[in-house]
């Protein structure tokens, strides 16, 4: 498998020793390894409840990512997977542990209740005081009495962190974190394995199904569900997390197990909300990935019944960036679309020479349909002309509603019909351009002036400089001819059109994407249409 | 492909509406569903200037993630993949813009940029000032002039962002954005494909290799390199990264494309700061998903040079959470491991009756070894009587340094004893149950008492009760009946014992693994040597 790693054998440790690179000094890592991987709180005096958590790594940000101000105190790391040993347990009870002793807080596997379990008695037998909660939070199996401990853990980290912060004492903090094991629940839904560094992946999920029920290290879920949409796939959650809760307010804590992308989170967040369990739950943490499971493509939701004294804990400021927060839940707040949307449309005006003047340059352009058409098919779909004369006999058919005594209103209502009526790249070019125009003849500018405006905008929006081979390289010079009468501004227009023809590096527009072949030769459509626009005007 | 969604078509507007329903009431939408996605801040009095970006979606927390105070006013969102339409922008626009004006941030897509520019041109028909500009960091092709515009984005929302919350003026607030844009460098680099949601997922990268100078829209990367750590991987993107910096100091920012975990980002964190220019990067942000391709695993890295006033703007608290924050770069702090760790040998002393005692009992142990071993046979892996033997020969050896004239600490000697020779999970019990034996003692407990709470402990820690078919089912009766003997106590671990032939539901330890028939008829090995211990004692 293709991971992001070195070996195997220095992941956990380079990567926390990545993490605490930008710990801005707040956390520290004991001096053991590779066998001892502690983090720990470098601003910790011992006054308080120490909090330590950990096991396997592979679930990040749990439970390193935790560590700090109103949350752990200690996250002791085992490898992917594994339980810490209990010597490394034992060294992050002992770092951060003073009078007031220390809060472990395990989730219910085996390996880590035995080590976690001697740890805290070799603790206590050098005189601290240690209790020891096991979270078992998972309801995939409601017979089995020891149920799994996910991510209902967080619960217990924020709620006791929160508490231990306060200054609360080890009997406070222990009852309050075995409250919250009593009332959390969970259970998780993936639609894929995890990748475990080093191993092959297992593909044991066949398209369109999901595992329900599933643990955080990889194993199997409880058993293999129809998958067909991210409604019935919460629904399926819903409906076993439902029987183990009553009628009280919920916080709901909403993970990403790894590889569900932001997305799919947030679907699953509105889903969560409107399933039939959603008018019950207040508060939610997350969507964000807590309690991971490598790069799972899965999703657990755990449900808590908080107390108002919950609530404050939960809402508790903490130093982790990776605690998500927890938000009120509210209804969708929706502003009204602003004014302005549908333009305004000018007040038609007469003006028979801007009339025939318009009509003129369109007919110019209808009239060059076929041949903008046969030229564009050398480097392009072949479609410039056509777009340029549906463009045109659109104009000729709004003229009658056109501003046309009015030049600023003439360029902007010129805009906005292209700007609907033409689409693609070009249209949406041709509109900024007589838009801008407009901008710059209301501003005062002379005509040359505006058209010039015009021309520096679509330059900066659509990025394309003289030489890039588009309508640039005949209108730049047209235009900068223009003060000259208007068969200089011809001249120049068709020079640069030829130009074109010898451009086989196109670098903005579609003729970047094409060969060099298949560009020399061939003047660009765009520039020809400009060209032969200008070459009408000067007949 | 698999994904929890529902539609590809309400995809987009399912997943914004989610991420409001926990905005606290901060961020509301355009009421302007499905065309016009827009998410904008409610405590927006367009005193200040507006910063509206936006873009496809698939690039999430970008851009609704990070609208909020001291980063964006408005996110325009298009469907995955796809501009949204000139109409969606000036909708943004309009909403959030008043006389400060409005500066738009655009990645560098032909499309986003007609699309912004046309909306720009609209809104400024209309009187309103709007700025924009165009990043374009992506350093993939250096001889593209049209570079794409990737996670340095992030840079000039965070900078851009906080002048505008200070109140600069547009100007200001646009020309710092502009010298960001044209500092800001970027590449990327993945080992897979993102899954387009509704398309079948296109393997394009073999095993071993790379994409080095992806874009973040599935398509193609410039090349395929050869991939094999993440040390290699990073010094390739520092190669392109190099050349295109100076010596100054440097803002980074790690993106995690969308499938990287957070363990593989953690280790690129550690690779990146130790790369060549790994000494001039002064500040980080993340490892984090900021502008991610879907489910990408990938990542890439920006770098700016930034100057006193940015690193002050890249400091300033915003409120979204999507924002990991802007980390100083800094040594790793290694904590000494605590004193406590090598457990205090006792003082070794004398005590015939002790002695004969703890020898008595490990010669049952050791004689019954083939015995019990041929019980576990029946429904494990045939060892518990090795096990135990094993661990007795280790305390007979260990007699003549044993405390054997103190009862406290002899318990406590033999779990140290226990914990470091015997092994595995059962090591681990015992270890525990003679360990807060000793505590008990200690405070003053007899011995059946301290024996008690060892038991106590070991069925905490283990989860194990009466009738779960472990060696409690006859150690807790024996020591239940101790106070009447050790007859009495040696027949009710008989008794114990023989009952757990008859259990054949495991609920705990290995035996729950096993099937009914395995069990049936078969006394539990465990409890078996329970038994046997009390009643050689009592012979």
């Amino acid at each position: 498998m293709k991971q992001f790693i070195n070996t195997r054998e220095t992941l956990v440790t380079e990567a926390i020793d990545g993490m605490l690179r930008t710990a801005g000094g707040r956390l520290a890592r004991l001096n053991g390894y590779p066998h001892i991987k502690v983090v720990i709180r470098t601003d910790w005096d011992k006054s308080k409840v120490a909090l330590v958590s950990g096991g396997g790594s592979g679930h990040e940000p749990c439970h390193a990512g935790f560590v700090g101000q109103g949350m752990l105190t200690a996250a002791v790391c085992g490898e992917v997977f594994a339980s810490p040993s209990v010597d490394a347990v034992l060294a992050g009870i002992l770092a951060v542990t003073g009078k007031a002793g220390c809060l472990l807080i395990v989730k219910n596997y085996t390996g880590d209740r035995l080590n976690f379990g001697l740890a805290a008695e070799r603790a206590r037998a050098q005189g601290l005081k240690v209790s020891m909660v096991i979270v078992d939070d998972d309801v995939a199996l409601p017979d089995l009495p020891q149920a799994r401990g996910v991510a209902g853990t967080l619960f217990v980290h924020k709620i006791a962190g929160a508490l231990a912060e306060q200054g609360k004492d080890l009997d406070t903090v222990s009852e309050a974190a075995k409250r919250v094991v009593d009332g959390a629940v969970s259970i998780g839904m993936s639609l894929d394995t995890c990748t475990i560094p080093g191993s092959p992946k297992e593909n044991r999920i066949e398209p369109g199904k999901a595992e329900l029920g599933l643990g955080i290290h990889g194993e199997a879920g409880i058993e293999q569900v129809d998958f067909s949409t991210a409604r019935d796939a919460m629904d399926m959650v819903i409906d076993r997390l439902s029987p183990t809760i009553g009628s009280e307010p919920l916080a709901a804590l909403l993970n990403n197990l790894g590889g569900s992308t932001p997305l799919e989170m947030a679907v699953l967040e509105q889903e969560l909300l409107r399933s039939r369990i959603g008018g019950q739950i207040r508060w939610l943490i997350g969507p964000a990935p807590m309690m991971t499971s490598l790069d799972m493509q899965g999703f657990s939701v755990s449900l808590y019944p908080a107390t108002m004294a919950d609530e404050a804990a939960l809402l508790a400021p903490v130093e982790p960036w990776a605690w998500p927060g927890c938000q009120p839940v509210g209804d969708i707040s929706v502003v009204a679309l602003p004014d302005g949307l549908t333009p305004i449309q000018p007040i038609p005006s007469s003006n028979d020479s801007m009339r025939s003047f318009v009509e003129r340059c369109c007919r110019t352009l209808t009239d060059a349909e076929a041949k903008l058409n046969a030229l564009d098919a050398k480097s392009g779909d072949g479609d410039t002309g056509s777009t340029l004369a549906t463009a045109s006999r659109a104009l000729i058919n709004a003229l009658d509603r056109f501003p046309l005594a009015d030049q600023t209103q003439m360029f902007r209502a010129i805009g906005l019909e292209l700007g609907q009526t033409m689409g693609g790249s070009s249209g949406v070019l041709l509109a900024i351009f007589f838009t801008a125009a407009g901008d710059a003849s209301a501003s005062g500018k002379d005509t040359v002036g505006s058209l010039k405006a015009g021309l520096d905008r679509i330059q900066q929006v659509g990025g394309a400089q003289s030489g890039d081979r588009t309508m640039i390289d005949a209108l730049l010079p047209a235009l900068d001819n223009l003060h000259l009468g208007i068969e200089a501004a011809a001249k120049a227009a068709r020079k640069g059109a030829d130009d074109t023809a010898e451009i086989t590096r196109a670098r903005a527009g579609r003729a970047s994407y094409l060969s060099e072949e298949s560009l020399a030769g061939h003047n660009d459509p765009g520039a020809e249409a400009v060209a032969l626009l200008f070459e009408k005007l000067a007949e």
